[in-house]
């Protein structure tokens, strides 16, 4: 399982319903909008610019409608920037999440890698686009950019900044650099703090003029207009991203103290995001994904981001009778 | 208005609502199947390679599984091809669906336009790729293809054919080939039949080597779980597109006897699709899209097609009232 959150497949192997599975594996925050559907027309086009949902998004992030642009996902908006861009050279600071390697080996000539567990300040060719997700994956740490930034600077590179997971803690947002700089890009994913990856809407936040340029190769009507109707209703719900961070703080500690009693790790990184990622210290990734098969529950086998190996294992934080049932399974191991 | 449904654009114009906008320009099936989206699951990641629908398209359009690609839309589905491809030349046989165009300039060094009405038989140059929408836009006359495609084998061309609107009449398709011939590509556009521009689904048919190559290229997670439900269930009421076909018959003549009684079109179009061109006698579309502003009645000016002109207007096919709206409009008009 390359990705988290193949609940189907995981199913299978337990010989259950895909609901019966208890995911820890997809990083996607449980406390998703209630929103009904019955008054969504789904026979006409959708207002072309979906001006609407623009105007909200630009509130939320305190950003102007000119500054965004929508796709239907944000690995649709990866890949969109990646093909407009074409870089000849693309740094990663890895481990990251997947799409971005798929979409720079796609669209670049040339594809680096850098250990940011290793060296954060390695320097990245000039020219180069350089790609950061911060909270970053599969560990959840929140960097301080502004060194970086400076480097990037000096270097002359085009910056993506992956912010899918900044909502999740109070940190600074690199947003505000939009106005100032045309070399960055914000990538930022709706379906992580509004837990649904079921709906299809990401947004890229950048200059106007980069915007301008995004907007004439896209497509016209990419979103569903039932995914526009949700996401109006999410954005529309102030409270729900506060609501989220205080349900957080008690889960990750409940979480944190389920890892650390379970005795099977050696390392336990501290998160900004929703998601706990954890070293194995005997057992590794695959087998006690195995052993868990038995409790149906599904963890995120670490192994195939780069410079992590088959000892690393991701816990995204559920609910607490959905961490209990973690409890007891780790507990029926020992 | 560049595209038929902008119902937003001239609400403001009619100075109404959206809803209250009779929409003859866009070429929506009016009957679209009803569904329930209470049940649909919006929090988790969808089944990655959207099997379940995969195999009910195969089934209905009796093609194997493996010989199609999933997009968010039929525009979705043209713009990856022309990006995957990216032909040299161009050979469009127009007039035809602007996005074509749009894609074809954005990823071709040459675009050429052939004008169908005059010379169907007009010679592409060797190795382009050719694109025929059939029934074609926005006249919706029929096709037969043998000759063509005589043609397009000896210029040793790839070709792509828009079967978007076949549903609507019982002609043949083409789609029987795609098992020997690896030059073909099918776009199938599902929201024209299923009548929901609003869900954003959309294929593409090709021999399977054509689709995995095309797979690669593909984001993950491209399609709304709220869409890929309610296309699950359309495609299994087997007697949609039967009960539209029928529907459509009596439509058709009441719609075609309106515009000649109305004596403003010169020339009706026989079409095998949902929706009619005429060629106004003397007035200008634009001007008779004015004098439907009071009607809250919305027609496709269609002088942005290649090769016509401001003479030419389009209908869809709408329910008996809107007709009926229609004709009552025509007759204060004279």
């Amino acid at each position: 399982m390359k990705h988290g959150g193949n609940i189907y497949e995981f199913s299978k192997v337990c010989g259950c319903k895909d609901s019966e599975v208890i995911d820890f594996s997809s990083n996607i925050n449980p406390r998703t909008p209630a929103h009904s559907f019955k008054d969504v027309n789904i026979s006409p086009y959708a207002e072309p610019t979906y001006e609407e949902l623009n105007k909200k998004l630009a509130l939320v992030y305190k950003l102007e409608s000119s500054q965004i642009a929508l796709y239907n996902g944000a690995s649709s908006a990866i890949f969109s920037l990646f093909e407009m861009i074409k870089p000849k050279t693309t740094f990663l600071y890895a481990p990251l999440y997947g799409e971005y390697k798929r979409a720079a080996s796609l669209y670049s000539k040339e594809v680096l890698l850098s250990n940011r567990f290793e060296d954060i300040y390695e320097l990245p060719p000039k020219k180069s686009l350089v790609v950061f997700v911060n909270p970053s994956t599969p560990d959840g740490i929140y960097y301080d950019l502004d060194k970086l930034f400076s480097i990037w600077r000096a270097q002359k590179c085009k910056v993506i900044i992956d912010e899918s997971f900044l909502p999740f803690s109070s940190k600074k947002s690199v947003r505000k650099f939009v106005r100032k700089n045309k070399n960055i890009y914000i990538v930022q994913s709706l379906s992580k703090i509004y837990g649904c990856a079921g709906i299809r809407i990401g947004a890229l936040f950048s200059d106007e003029r980069n915007i301008e340029a995004l907007k004439k190769r896209q497509v016209s009507w990419g979103l569903s207009s039932l995914d526009v109707s949700f996401m109006l209703n999410a954005l529309s719900g102030l409270k729900h991203i506060k609501k989220s961070r205080n349900w957080m703080i008690n889960r990750k500690t409940e979480l944190e103290n389920i890892l650390i009693e379970s005795k099977l790790f050696s390392k336990i990184y501290s998160s900004d995001a929703n998601f706990i990622l954890a070293k194995l210290s005997s057992l590794d990734a695959s087998t006690l994904q195995q052993k868990l098969v038995a409790h149906k529950i599904l963890i995120r086998d670490c192994s195939n981001f780069d410079f992590l190996d088959s000892s690393y294992v991701r816990f995204a934080l559920k609910d607490k009778s959905s961490h209990k049932k973690l409890k007891k399974a780790f507990n029926a191991l020992t």
